[in-house]
């Protein structure tokens, strides 16, 4: 499926059926809190996730797989360099891949690595506003994986993000991102032409753990079945939004809402996605 | 409990009880993704898990523990070592253990790792078919823990993975496993002189992670039970069904589905495991 | 807020409702098993975890959190010197920190490890009365994370335990802990002149795995918010029983009690845990 220029509901609901129909296989090196929600979440959408991420075998999997996904929310010793592997064999066999730099800016060892993998030129990158802007270099102001600023206040970040993708230069000069999503209570995405603005979801998101780093997986799945990063970004956030949407009117509370948001995943079709979908 | 050399319904009915009256001690060496819900699955049967995986500790807890559980899923340079000492520990011990071949076939340090593992001589190997076929040699047609193939068809494979259990000889042969259990839609498990099909369970188990992992924890339960491993692999897997299809009836999709299935193995008793098992 | 001198229900509940109105982050050096879990709980009463547990961010984050969860479920070789940094940079910050000595007793690797984080002195070390008893060198008859004991039975253990909180002296005393929570069907709970038990909860808290961990987690976020570390752990302790009792009443099994646990943990307020306090 080739990406269109314009983005809109019909488009978002042909690349959210595309992945459930797909079934794209998604490498993630991901971090141990939302190692398993994160696998929920992409089998919910019809994705198939695969948690690959030792040395030798992330480098030998990204070859194969419909798409890549680093997320750095615990980058130990052991899976730095399968990251940075699994980045590299990304970039060469031209699987998508998605980065997710989570608590940069604060924290030295994932800042120091979220840049080293950015100049390797991922598809997307992923990430709250305090996120995008710590790894621009703006602010540090991230406290975790708390969201400290609004999506839009890091636009301009976001925007000193983007590159060709792929790997940079031999002046050193970072290869940079596709598309990135920036996301808040209003989500912000850009591309090198476009900026997308997503409306939705519910603040239960953000009282279960790991609703953020799944989105990232999503874009991923997102990007293995179109060649519109941007479009596969929005997708992946709209079609969680309208999801966590349905699953609010019926959760208690965070427990009661993880539950419903992996059921509403699995239940929504892009014909049901397509009139919730608000972008601006 | 003495295993019983024909395996029927009251038999495996027998086992799932023995389980929850004896609550035995599994130690678990296992993945990232699937940590959480295997103990969970555990302590829903009433057995007790133990994520028991650091150097030293694995092997002195091997000793003690009622059976062992070693999975492949997330095989870290600081895991496997320890999953080799686990597994020779429990076979000094007479613990039975288990070997989870995640993903094995396709992937060179796992597939090397599980190779390595079977030549010390599980009581029980579980996987796919194409995790059994990658083990066995024929094929490595896996892509991450799908099944790509039917469990049928990896029947002469797991025969070829069959030895008498224990290290290999001097000679270098490998050690091979007591039995072999097969997942798949229709579940095929052997030893070295008999062969079981068990028929159930539902689709919506392979859209929940960890949910063929947690057989592999529910079986090396059984194998703390009874001195009979096939009998063990069939009761976990019979049982493990039966759960499945009743959580399925409540079920709007995999979320709730996972909680119900916890409910329903907690619920579960042998005498009403017994009508539901059906073998052939 | 300054703790009082008399722990009662009411500075219970306005212990409960200070973590929700401050909404302290919560660093988690902690197990593959209970990650996911415990960061849930801790989003489910309002504090904000973050699982910073490598090398050099340890303990950076260690002086800008609100408080230190160390648990030592699985002690693996990269984590273990994360840990000490963490608690290290705690005391040096003043950052109150909370020990969870899983499993310490039986196992060698982690009970070394556990006196020397003894010796760096924790603000409260939160454990079941076996491994209160393992910990103080008195017993290792610990099998995994099981209460092999009943509370009461560690109460002079965990007497033991106490210091004066902070490092050590140059003599190589141990600093200790400022109080001591021995979880079990009825809590005891110690501090250097006084002692509470805590009445309350179900059983079904043992059947979900990572119950005992979240309750160190939310002593971690009790800490934050009052300067009198036994009513840090006394009211976290009231606040998960008296949520748990709440979950149990609609649970069919532990799947459910554990969702519905999450849900009453985020709509318990002060008010409603006040009169549910049972002290003594």
């Amino acid at each position: 499926m080739t990406g269109p220029a314009v983005i809109d509901a019909g488009a978002v609901a042909a690349t959210w059926d595309a992945v459930r129909e797909q079934g794209p296989l998604v490498q993630c090196l991901t971090n141990i809190v939302v190692a398993p929600f994160t696998a929920n979440v992409l089998l919910a959408v019809g994705a198939a996730p695969a948690m690959v991420d030792v040395p030798i075998e992330a480098g030998v999997f990204a070859g194969v797989a419909g798409a890549v996904l680093i997320n750095l929310g615990t980058p130990y010793d052991a899976t730095r360099a399968p990251m940075l592997e699994a980045a590299r064999a990304a970039v060469a066999a031209g699987t998508p891949w998605v980065l997710d730099p989570v608590a940069v800016g604060a924290l030295p060892v994932r800042t120091a690595l979220a840049r080293e993998l950015l100049a390797v030129g991922p598809t997307v990158v992923r990430g709250n506003a305090s996120e995008v802007l710590g790894l621009s270099g703006r602010s540090a102001a991230g406290r975790g994986v708390d969201a400290g600023d609004d999506a839009e206040t890091a636009v301009p970040a976001a925007r000193e993000l983007l590159g060709a993708g792929g790997p940079g230069g031999p002046g050193g000069s970072a290869g940079g991102a596709r598309a990135v999503a920036v996301s808040g209570p209003l989500d912000a995405l850009v591309d090198a032409g476009r900026t997308v603005r997503v409306e939705g979801g519910t603040p239960m998101m953000t009282q279960v753990t790991g609703v953020g780093c799944a989105l990232g997986a999503l874009v991923a799945a997102g990007c293995a079945v179109t060649d519109d990063p941007l479009l596969a970004a929005v997708a992946a956030t709209a079609g969680l939004c309208a999801a966590a949407e349905l699953a609010v009117l019926a959760a208690r509370g965070p427990g009661s809402f993880a539950v419903h948001l992996l059921d509403e995943l699995a239940l929504l079709t892009g014909e049901q996605l397509a009139p919730r979908v608000r972008l601006s």
